[in-house]
């Protein structure tokens, strides 16, 4: 039985716990929060603890913890003989040098806590300090994902901020969408199949063959009139889309 | 039967061509277009004509014409008797007054020729000059769609308008990460479980409550690290909409 113990109780902590203690093989045997009252969910299933000093031993230590916090924690778990691993997309393998077992396991991908995900679909990316770890945390990876990829922290670096566009920007945009509909008495849930449908496309077509709209046609009639519609802010947005999708797809303005 | 012929021969025209030959009682009689060449695929179905004076009589005729082109083809519909409708998001019900029966057939959706829809869940925005006219067209689009809306012309033009946000522009964020995984020599598959998830999250959450991110979190260590990585054009809209998702959740920059 391999033996996981999490620091953290946010969204990552929380989907990892979940996926964790469905597969086979696997036990988290602790949760580690400073804060008691995130604990809460976690005490019912296993061991809690707000305190370093208090950490039982185990296989793997995962940090799913704010970025900046790694680094100390990573001092205070020295003593440790399991393999150390964060879960950030932008802090690199560097940030737990002070270790001697250490690696990264950045699972791409949104998580809410009210929202269920299928993790054996989620792409893990994994990085190690050795080979023997890498393969050990390949094998821990391989219980819970299908989806496991080697990607360096420079790699990972850009793949978080790829993340930032596809995910966190769009997700504006919806709510952008959102106060359009709200402000014209129309009911968002009319543009839930269009959402998507456009995320759809990327099973089949390249981000660049599925672009439509009227800043690819050129169609100036209708992007005057959309800019009529906006507030300043938006506006501003439209603009410079609506000239990047122009640039990008060598459109002259 | 009902009878139903169609001007266009674009990826509107395409797709309502398909999804009215699947309908019971339906029956695509003819399609218009200027240009020969875009007919072919259509001639194989049903009789096709590149003049307007020999368009044929029907129940129905669908404009899914580029939106400067409809009043004037309105024009030589005068003689007709059945219902005209165009399938525009940004032309309003007046452009077709010149008509005695007229209305609007707008499906919010984003339509590649090359990407299979399922028509029935496709919402369908109609208006019509009477209600008998409404009446008539609300049953043609029971034909092949379960989400009809009367939206009128302000609505819709607003409508399309959030469709450009949702849809347009968050494509064009998915290019913005594929250039990225390019650079970084990542397989751009890596981001589809990201991109599906994002959209997905809106069947059980609203954009504002499904917002994650160092935006929304001020992490500015991140948004600082994320600035050094991207060309000067990306930066500016990464930088927008950084502060566009904390104005819009009230924190401070």
């Amino acid at each position: 039985m391999t033996e996981v113990v999490i620091l953290g109780a946010g969204n990552v902590a929380f989907h990892l716990f979940k996926a964790f203690s469905k597969a086979k093989n696997i036990k988290v045997t602790q949760v580690y929060n400073h804060r008691d009252e995130s604990l809460e969910y976690f005490s019912k299933f296993t061991e809690t603890s707000t305190e370093i000093r208090n950490l039982k031993s185990g296989d793997f230590y995962i940090l799913a913890l704010k970025d900046d916090v790694i680094p100390e924690i990573a001092q205070d778990l020295k003593s440790k003989n399991g393999i150390v691993l964060h879960t950030s997309g932008a802090v690199s393998l560097n940030s737990l040098e002070c270790l001697t077992n250490l690696g990264v396991f950045y699972p791409l991908q949104t998580f809410s806590k009210n929202k269920a995900v299928d993790f054996s679909e989620i792409p893990v990316c994994i990085e190690a300090n050795s080979i023997e770890n890498l393969e050990r945390i390949k094998a821990l990876a391989s219980a819970i994902t299908r989806d496991i990829r080697e990607i360096n922290s420079e790699q990972r670096k850009a793949l978080h901020l790829a993340a930032v566009f596809v995910n966190n920007f769009s997700n504006h945009l919806y709510s952008i969408g959102a106060e359009i509909c709200k402000t014209n008495q129309v009911d968002f849930s009319i543009l839930k199949p269009l959402i998507k449908e456009t995320a759809s496309k990327m099973e089949s077509l390249s981000p660049k063959d599925a672009q439509t709209g009227p800043a690819l046609r050129n169609d100036q009639k209708t992007i005057e009139t959309h800019l009529k519609l906006l507030s300043k802010k938006d506006k501003d947005i439209y603009s410079l889309l609506t000239q990047s999708i122009q640039d990008f797809h060598g459109k002259k303005l």
